[in-house]
């Protein structure tokens, strides 16, 4: 039996003047088929009141505590670049930025320099050494990913002002932090150095662009000790997405990585991928994200149409689906209101759906109909512990 | 009013590819009218998702938590035998078995020993006294438990090899078992010893039979503190079972316990026990078991066929109860589906009955409907808290 937890980012909505939600009022033959054939319930990823990002929570529906294994954004981005890490290193989100002569920011994003441009740059940064702590750098685009080994903390300031006008500046936050806020601050000196007067940066010049002479690294946290999904499992497994933040996730849990452009794959194109890997591994984990986006747009036609599109790749996967072969989860990471424009801690639906479960009376998959589901409400952490009851490979406790 | 905890073992199960299961297909007319009169919902032993023993169940059911007092099946079996126990003590199940002179084992059970002759190679093992450590044994056929007392540790792994060919022999699980280890090795020569040149066994040898002449200590757990159950709740309680495993938990809980023969005797005698403790006790915890049987060996209509009967046994109860009487549970300690052959952590129906309960709409007693009761979903350790506060014997925590 093969397990499937799909995801659609930002699913969940308040209703609005109406009593509506987009996913109530979109029209989803297959969710509501889905929500018929399996039992329904509500979920929050986290907890109850708990709002979470779509990071936090993939964690927590993975079965990972996620007051354990997040420690901020700089990890999952390094990870997500494909970074070698080991526990207790620090790691940071990266843009490459402009600063003036005086050290002050001009612009925060260089002006989104190229993927070429940045590959070059790269190069000035990736190996240094400083007072003992190794330094490793990788670009992605205009943004990048920093990792610092050897003697160092997390206890430190973001070196990124978030504003122009202001210094990039490391400050510890801790006497744990000096050490690593004192080498940071060297670095960004060094980086300067380097890349103000680096070829590219002259030429950007010529051509009135902004220089890409700094980096403001942000989100740093110390790497977590976590154990494979693999090892914890004993599931081969992938993950398919079309974020960086999603692909980091899944190679920090050592899953086989995916990207699906949900912007310029055609549903057929999506669909096929999906299926391809459901028939590979004995997990797969699918998070569609335009739901979401659509969600911080505050375009509620938008979000339901996303809806209807997610409805149409499903009807295409469930073609190829077979309920003795499959267990399918379908739910979301977290709600994103429309009204708030923003992830909220309003739970989100949730079917399982395959040969055993307990099927109930519910007929339509959405945030009113699934409340009355025979699955009552559960926390995400629930899922796998289920899912992994439903293929017998639930550890007994007791005799 | 008295309180009566009713547990159908194995009893919820998944459904098959008709969509029933034993307990919703069975005419059960007498717990449909239990839940019809009482309050439903699902329940978890333990939590959502966990697979729980026989064992871990009946402890949570009861409120005690089996990650504090649960160590294994050792200190189960000695207090199911009624030996003395004290926390600190560690206690093991054993098999008598045979060994060959080179003290390899050549059966398991040494061909299942009678009653008798393990009362008497009992007294060759129970009372003595190595480095120091008092050591105890009593057998239950060709069955028993062993029981350490001094400075002994469980940090060992079984004598028993779980295979034949293969020698006794108990190894320290860290520093902390060594000594006990050796204590138990040492055992282990002095009761090959003792025994295979024992009249019984010579006797045995003689008629072709197998020597009884090795025990193989498995399951080894230190004695926990467990605080007596009248102790706990102020009722005095018993606990009918016709299995040695519920005996241990009633016995370490200091409950009295009672043994109904599920397979000898017929409705009408085992009602009358069970009538007759629940007008004694304030508590009484009734467990029958042959539907969880039925259900590891995987038979669909014979675990309907038990579940039927076992409606029987309630309408004979139940003429006897009444409603400002008694506050009555029925429930199962886990799920064992029919497909698994074993416990699943699928949640259980439960209905909790009486007088005062806020009656809900559901009117039969199964897996679906009572997903819809008033109760939502419970986990093993809400039910004496319920129960003592339905009674008004529940502390109230603040003013």
């Amino acid at each position: 039996m093969k397990l499937v937890i799909f995801i659609i980012d930002g699913l969940g909505d308040r209703p609005n003047e109406r009593g509506l939600t987009p996913l109530k009022e979109a029209k989803t033959p297959t969710m509501d088929k889905i929500a018929e054939e399996g039992i329904c319930g509500l979920m929050n990823a986290i907890d109850i009141g708990v709002r979470p990002g779509s990071d936090t929570s993939h964690l927590a529906i993975l079965g990972y505590n996620p007051y354990e294994v997040y420690t901020g954004r700089g990890p999952l981005e390094a990870f997500g670049l494909g970074m070698d890490l080991k526990e207790g290193d620090v790691a940071f989100r990266c843009n490459f930025a402009t600063v003036d002569k005086d050290f002050k920011v001009l612009d925060r994003r260089a002006g989104r320099i190229s993927e070429e441009e940045a590959k070059e740059l790269e190069k000035e940064i990736d190996g240094l050494e400083i007072d003992g702590v190794k330094i490793f750098f990788k670009s992605k685009g205009y943004r990048g990913a920093l990792v610092l080994k050897g003697d160092v903390s997390d206890k430190v300031t973001d070196g990124d002002p978030h504003k122009e006008g202001e210094k990039p500046i490391v400050k510890a936050l801790s006497k744990e932090g000096e050490k690593t806020a004192e080498v940071l601050n060297k670095l960004l000196k060094i980086v300067y150095e380097r890349l103000d007067k680096h070829p590219i940066n002259i030429e950007r010049e010529k051509r009135g662009l902004p220089k890409a002479n700094i980096i403001l690294p942000r989100g740093g946290g110390r790497v977590p000790k976590v154990e494979k999904f693999y090892n914890k499992y004993g599931l081969k497994g992938c993950c398919i997405s079309s974020t960086a933040l999603i692909e980091g996730i899944g190679k920090m849990l050592g899953l086989d990585t995916y990207e699906v452009d949900e912007k310029k794959m055609n549903i057929e194109e999506r669909a096929k991928i999906i299926i391809d890997k459901i028939k590979k591994y004995d997990f797969t984990l699918v998070n569609v994200k335009l739901a979401d986006e659509a969600s911080h747009d505050g375009k509620y036609e938008e979000k339901k149409k996303i809806i209807e599109e997610t409805d149409k790749l499903l009807s295409l996967i469930f073609k190829e689906i077979k309920k003795d072969e499959v267990y399918f989860v379908l739910t979301a990471d977290h709600s994103s209101p429309i009204e708030v424009r923003d992830h909220s801690a309003d739970p989100v639906p949730i079917v399982i759906w395959g040969k055993s479960v307990r099927k109930d009376d519910v007929k339509e998959f959405n945030e009113f109909s699934c409340a009355k589901g025979s699955l009552h409400w559960i926390r995400g952490e629930h899922i796998m512990r289920i899912l992994l009851d439903l293929i017998n490979k639930n550890e007994k406790f007791g005799a």
